[in-house]
């Protein structure tokens, strides 16, 4: 179960407003216009805009790097206005606040102690703008949570959250097959495999119809310029080019729909 | 009247120094080293380099998130090291400190309750960077009002503000004429006329020669890829391109000079 | 010698992380997660990649600004997870943490109370990545530090800390010979010639065969588009172009080896 540190609430916030408009400062004001115990911290403005698969890799791989009591606020969401619920979800040692269109899709049902469905008005400001629940809904949750409102304050229980299946591994005639999740600044490729869940040790790895030789540990052994595959710190099945950009070597965007082969050897 | 929170008061910033440079952690580090309990929140640093009207754009829109009694630090000077006043404002709930450029001038006479131009030097270090007055002036000033001094401390009254024509809009033969004040990352088009100055409900809208069809209250039913004129969720009127850039689509920059017209039907 | 303020510890970051990636916010939540009073501030993210140098001039020219006691953390690391040493140097009135590649060979030997390099294992998780010593050694060290843990528990005493003589002044036949060590976003190009080094007041100026006439105090008296080099507010001899960008002009970058030359007069 989570609780809430009321005095040093740590507020986390993974956006894709991006740092040019004033809507980050906007959110961090509210939170703190209702909480000024509240420490908000940025995890990253700069995901792919509507990008949910990029924005779940990215808190995934950051949340537990924070106290127990951190409310993870997450903001990619594309159905805003729509009918899409907005949650409160309380798993393992944390709170997420956020859409549920599969950015929290990550947390495991083990993990789970409940899901809330903000459907309450009393915490919420009277006019709830159509495009900014960021500010209007996310940020007002989050602010109550850290001054220790409890979770069923805020609306009714729910028994699951929406899936990304495009952002999960498949398998196919023992073979694993990914898409790239994530491309960080270096132009490194993360994969949907995740290493824990593939059995034994020795794999050969391609993208579409590139062969990248064995899945590595780490991603030395390559001579510089050339491809790797190998499995990143936090445990993802990585692309990278040795002192280069696997991106541009492969002209790989967000767009393309490149596919990972994994097969074992 | 405003009051500092001198148990936990914010200070926010807004600047055209980017983020590359260490000039914004100069900036803090000043503040901190005053005021250990200063809670700093970025506004935005990415105002285009001394572009007053997007900064007074960005401030004002953002203002009121936070908590009353913030102290909000605008920093956009094409006039620092000139004649131009430095200066401090209590408007409504808040303070505010910065040049005195039009930065300040959607501050209403009717919220202002002084205006202080900073001529104290008690508060000031003693040499004074002739091009780094955030650090040497605004930084100085916020974090010792932010420690509880009072306005007055820091200079001498002043009866009213650097207005910015340029960046308000303007009657002509019944039509309301605007321009672009303020390109958010999407490219959308913020226009410097504002909805409640608009009498009436039904206006026909113009970029220049274009037609962009009556004034919409929000972005949605246009098609894709068709620009649409519409009043924003803070209250000003907006072109977009619907999944576009209205940007890229119009060709307009900043330093275009694109003409606004708003017709009454 | 240097006292952290237990009660209000600030911690700065220099880094070239980039604001893209959760690798920030990871080191934030880490520090947190340790000492939930810790103020962190960033100073820059955006040093180019492996830049010590760069590095290097970003935290000297802004540790000044904050307050004593404050942690100081640079982490641009070409050599992670190579025999450079990590560590803790107290200097003056602060600490910095970091590797041990010359981002902190600016410190004069008179400043220097200790270096520690951080050996015991006593305040580090049990394994550590081979590339993400910020989070696990840097981030740890600091926060601990900030607790009050004292430097030397970290680890044993050394001597002397790397050097960066590649960001040295040099004097040849009676002049000065510098390096352009930063360029800010302006596309100023700030060298490695420190004005306080430079004895008498007339020098004449090159970058490579271009003559920059005298060296000035202030940016001022040139005229719109033409070169200047005259003594930044940081006391470094610095290079620009008016209303310009003097990387554009003279096409230099980091990778380039444009010599300047400053001639006494």
């Amino acid at each position: 179960m989570a609780t809430v540190n009321t005095h040093h609430p740590v507020v986390t916030l993974t956006t894709d407003f991006g740092e040019q408009d004033n809507y980050v400062g906007v959110v961090k004001g509210v939170i703190l216009a209702q909480n000024s115990h509240a420490r908000i911290v940025d995890v990253s403005h700069a995901i792919p805009p509507f990008n949910v698969a990029a924005a779940r890799y990215t808190l995934e791989t950051a949340m537990m790097a924070f106290p127990p009591g951190t409310i993870h606020v997450a903001v990619v969401d594309p159905g805003v206005g729509t009918a899409r619920d907005a949650v409160l979800v309380e798993a393992g040692e944390y709170f997420f606040v956020g859409p549920d269109n599969g950015v929290f899709s990550f947390l495991s049902k083990k993990d789970i102690t409940q899901i809330i469905t903000i459907t309450r008005r009393k915490y919420l400001p009277k006019e709830i703008s159509a495009t900014f629940h960021a500010r209007d809904v996310f940020a007002q949750v989050a602010a109550f949570l850290s001054l220790g409102v409890v979770p069923e304050e805020f609306g009714h229980a729910k028994k699951t959250l929406m899936p990304l299946p495009e952002a999960e591994m498949k398998r196919k005639n023992g073979d694993f097959i990914g898409t790239v999740i994530y491309i960080d600044h270096f132009g490194n490729l993360v994969t949907s495999v995740r290493r824990e869940r593939l059995p034994g040790h020795d794999f050969l790895t391609f993208i579409d119809d590139h062969q990248l030789g064995p899945l590595r540990k780490t991603y030395a052994s390559v001579p510089v310029g050339k491809p790797v595959c190998y499995v990143n710190s936090f445990g993802f099945v990585e692309i990278a080019v040795r002192e280069g950009s696997a991106a541009e070597h492969f002209g790989i965007g967000y767009e393309s729909s490149a596919k990972i082969l994994i097969a074992p050897m």
